[in-house]
């Protein structure tokens, strides 16, 4: 295999000759996460994630649909009709995984899902495994529902993934051939093709990507085509209408992301690649505005989008549900996808803090501390039967939760020529190119635990060193260089840079003071009135009922009156800060039972009995015995 | 026309045979509703909603569908495949009116309906007029999502009030055939005949009307086999699963309603109609537990049911969010549909206290005051965006108001045979035998704006009267005979029972105390935490925006240690109480602005400016201009 000190920039997004990218996300391959934290998982993904989904593309149909193209397996298609980008996650999860080292075991499934891909693919270059043989004919004839384009979007991630983390050429000929058939295919009514769009965003970003990998300008306007294509009623009608294609209104005219919630990020994702590369102001002006619109209205204290079940849809403002939220593992995932591309436009702590906090609190709930079970809805309230799975019938979010894993750590750091901006704390370290000369950052840390983090710079030459101080953080930091304190501002929300001439082995020390913070929601986010939100350093917390089983969790009232403390607990949940607090078991009084409602009357000052409360992180719920579970928590504030 | 005293007993549903039901309904035009509140309502009903629907059936193309099938029209079929039952709906309803006296301009309308009904069925009795033609060998293929069945109910629903109101056998004619026919095809598998089921219950409780009308068993036979054939997946499949159809689960084994609300209480109406023929304890048994469960955690507080858009479904308890609330009208109509039978298998006055409270809280909301707008769904929370339409895409919700209004007079009393029950107060007069001489009991009141009830009995002889005391009612009503006090327990939640030898001009008087009531949620249904909602006698009421023109009405919070005034508008909205109150204007801090989660902080001791309060009776919600409009408000109780 070729190494990947040998080929080329191996960034999860290739923002490198981006015309309009203020910073140059570090390669997945440059940056190492490691520690008590990142450690264990990331390897998880690798050996135990990966393996087991690989049997589930097998025990689902999805290789045999492949197989059944090729001639080799003779069975009817199983599987919805975008089984293939199963694999395709698959694919680009491995790639990852490889452009860090060897995997023999990975490789040996690669070349299979590989060769398979190539069985199945037609002379004209078409690929997609629903619309074969007796299909055939049926190609490109139902866009809006049909995924043919979203297959082809997967694929080409999957090559240049491939092809950056192998150098290796194979699949993204693939993906071109099939690219190239779609470009002759459809572009707009003056150039005599075919004007269509897919019902499921995800080309757009890929074909991007794809200019980027090729240095072919004609995938950027093939890109641009289905992005300005999209809003103009060409998906009319469908179940839930043209909102859920985001389909009703031209990107522009939006006020806010509706519709389905992975359709409407993974195409704000595409429509940040398309600035990254134009610098088309009116694309980052409405970014912007949808960025601001859905954090302040639409967002879970998860970091998870997507209030409704029906139409996987994002909700309207301070639509948020907390039993019935879906928040699909997935979008979640798309959240990253474009706050990695915003953050890479506009050089914004903002964007890295929604992306931090989507990874614990979003992204990671969906996968089980096995590594062999997904959540496809997160809510933030259960009775105790939502659980994760090894697979789902609609099976997008385990491999994208593998292909997310595997390239984290290209998410956790963004370079100019001169300055290295840390994203991410996380033990571990990254090199590059800084100023013309190689440097390596070390980072020391038991972050997302603790809110030390020690840096240690293995290089010599003037360049700023970027630090995000999170916007959750509430005391000003301690910021130390070498043993001295910082003169400089270090303002939560915003990179402390300290730029200096650094010499091999200077040190830097951060202390992010993580004291439990109680968070409540807006006034008009009316589920969670009289309640709060518990979190430490990055993390949510959540209560379980197995650490309560005497009581209703909707009636413990925490009081916040008394001191919540952090307590860590080596051998809980694969080790973890549990918050210890104070609560009273306030249960609905005996007038209530059979009631749903009555004559309204002053709280009743009778108090119960005091409770030892335990929270765990959100992370890790539902990965012990199955029981009630909740996020938002009646408090006591005042006196 | 044949006048209804010549016909049998014209009474929405017929129990006056059924062995084992406790009160007999009057019939429709046994029963007049008259005074300031009904008298112009169902007026309207008949003069404006009928021959409005009349015209959308004709541009929908619901009576085109008819006239294709008899070849005097060509063009493609239009509308849902359910469309007929628009009509169907419409001839019901327009029978009830009938029933009441002529009224020649529906009459002809109805004569034109029949015979296009006439002229669509088949030689061999089916009658669907989207499975004729070009699909009639499809039919019964896919018995889940298609309806047929369900329209075979409707249209005998239809017959059978034409039946009981006009004495024609006509209609009945038809929808015999075809139930003959239904009756030839399904049936037990030891039978020989096919096993099947309609996704969409309706046929049932219709199959045992036929059967009273009839008097042939048989059709009774074939809908206890309906119902016993559900909950054993043989609706399997489908986007939303078993649960939609309550295929999931027997009726016996099912500890709530859940999936489709409309199926679900058409479901229940069936299986009290069973038990009115069979007396099945097991039927009542769960009925009444399905019952119990529903009200005290599925219930909306306006009687509404059905908490998800996501397949129009019943929620899991406490689920019931207010902006997304979806309380289809037909939903409405299903619980009142219920509740009568109920009634009438228990004479429990429970049954009457929902029943009356969903007419005026969650059916006459689905219909404006102008008579000529509907709405499908029903949010307790709005922005100003729902308004009420002429017509639906899926237009189940218009007729079946219509209907509902028509008949609603068969709602108001029911008797044994030698006492009345009174059920609903109104303005009017019932005429009934008791203890086998004629009565008549006439109503003078102003109710509901007035909880005033002036009773006169026009008949001589021993019998029962018995007077709902409604379960709201919190202090001990007046109740007097010629103007003695009765010495009998009036208590909220029974029926007081008078019974003497009564003599012509005997006068009842009953004093309703009337309240302004704030009433509470459970504290398990988060969103209404700190919130009231006010009624006054069986009246829902809720704030609109313009009335609070600088407020948001989220904000406002109720000042519940104030008085709040009930005062008689006669200009308002047709006419209606209002509810003044105080409130202060606690608009979100300065700091919210932009922000959804925040460190949580006791609550400010400053108050907004007091703000004067209006509530307008939520059925009457939307027939001013747009605006937004909710049901609970924030509250202050205490000191």
């Amino acid at each position: 295999m070729t190494g990947p000190a040998s080929v080329g920039f191996a960034a999860v997004v290739d923002a490198t000759r981006s015309p309009h990218a203020r910073l140059r996300p570090l390669s997945v391959p440059a940056v190492r996460l490691e520690g008590e934290f990142w450690g264990p998982r990331l390897a998880r993904n690798a050996e135990v994630s990966l393996p087991t989904q690989w049997e589930q593309l097998e025990s689902s149909g999805c290789l045999d649909n492949f197989r059944r193209v090729a001639g080799t397996v003779d069975r009817p298609h199983r599987g919805f009709m975008f089984a293939d980008t199963d694999l395709y996650k698959w694919i680009e999860a491995v790639s990852w995984e490889l452009s860090r080292g060897p995997r023999p075991a990975l490789e040996e499934r690669l070349e299979q899902g590989l060769a398979l891909i190539e069985g199945a693919q037609q002379p004209d270059g078409y690929l997609d495994t629903y619309y074969a043989l007796e299909r055939a004919g049926a190609r490109f004839t139902d866009l809006r529902d049909m995924h043919e384009l979203y297959c082809l979007g997967h694929l080409v991630q999957a090559a240049v993934a491939h092809h950056r983390a192998t150098g290796s050429e194979r699949l993204l000929a693939v993906a071109r051939r099939f690219a190239d058939l779609v470009c002759a295919v459809f572009g707009p009514a003056e150039s005599g093709r075919r004007v269509g769009l897919d019902g499921h965003q995800e080309v757009e970003l890929a074909l991007v990507e794809l200019a980027r990998e090729t240095g072919e300008a004609r995938y950027l306007e093939q890109a641009r085509f289905f992005l300005e294509a999209r809003g103009h009623g060409l998906l009319d009608g469908g179940f839930y209408g043209r909102e859920y294609y985001q389909d009703h209104q031209p990107f522009r005219a939006l006020e806010l992301l509706a519709g389905h919630a992975v359709r409407a990020l993974y195409y704000s994702a595409g429509l940040a690649d398309l600035y990254l590369e134009t610098g088309d102001p009116s694309l980052l002006q409405t970014l912007t505005r949808l960025f601001d619109r859905m954090t302040s209205r639409q967002l879970y204290v998860t970091g998870g989008l997507g209030s409704r079940h029906e139409g996987e849809a994002l909700g309207a403002d301070f639509e948020l549900p907390n039993a019935r939220a879906y928040t699909e593992t997935c979008a979640a995932i798309g959240s990253m996808m474009w706050c990695h591309r915003m953050l890479a436009a506009t050089a914004e702590p903002r964007y890295a803090d929604l992306l931090e906090h989507t990874l614990y609190n979003a992204l990671l709930p969906g996968w089980s501390l096995d590594g062999q079970g997904y959540f496809y809805v997160n809510p933030l309230q259960d009775g105790g039967t939502h659980r994760r799975q090894p697979w789902h019938r609609c099976a997008c979010c385990p491999p994208n939760v593998a292909r997310t894993l595997a390239s984290l750590s290209g998410y956790a750091y963004g370079a100019t020529a001169d300055a290295l901006h840390v994203h991410l704390y996380a033990q571990g370290s990254a090199r590059l190119e800084l100023a013309g000369r190689p440097v390596e950052l070390v980072q020391r840390t038991r972050y997302p635990w603790d809110g030390r983090v020690e840096l240690e710079v293995n290089g010599e030459g003037d360049f700023g060193l970027f630090l995000r101080i999170p916007g959750w953080v509430q005391t000003r930091p301690q910021l130390s260089v070498n043993g001295q304190a910082a003169e400089v501002a270090a303002t939560p929300g915003t990179y402390v840079e300290l730029r200096r001439r650094w010499r091999r082995g200077d040190r830097v020390e951060l202390l992010l003071d993580m004291p439990v913070r109680a968070l409540a929601s807006h006034p008009h986010l009316l589920e969670n009135t009289g309640r709060v939100a518990l979190m430490r350093g990055p993390l949510l917390y959540c209560l379980e009922g197995q650490d309560h089983p005497a009581h209703a969790l909707l009636d413990l009232e925490l009081d916040l009156r008394q001191p919540v403390r952090a307590e860590w607990q080596p051998t809980l949940l694969g080790g973890v800060v549990v918050l210890r607090g104070r609560a009273e078991g306030c249960e609905p009084e005996e007038a209530w039972r059979g009631a749903l409602y009555r004559p309204a009357s002053a709280p009743s000052a009778d108090r119960g009995a005091p409770v030892e409360l335990t929270a765990v992180p959100y992370f890790a719920w539902a990965n012990r015995a199955a029981g009630p579970m909740q996020v938002w928590l009646r408090a006591r504030l005042g006196p």
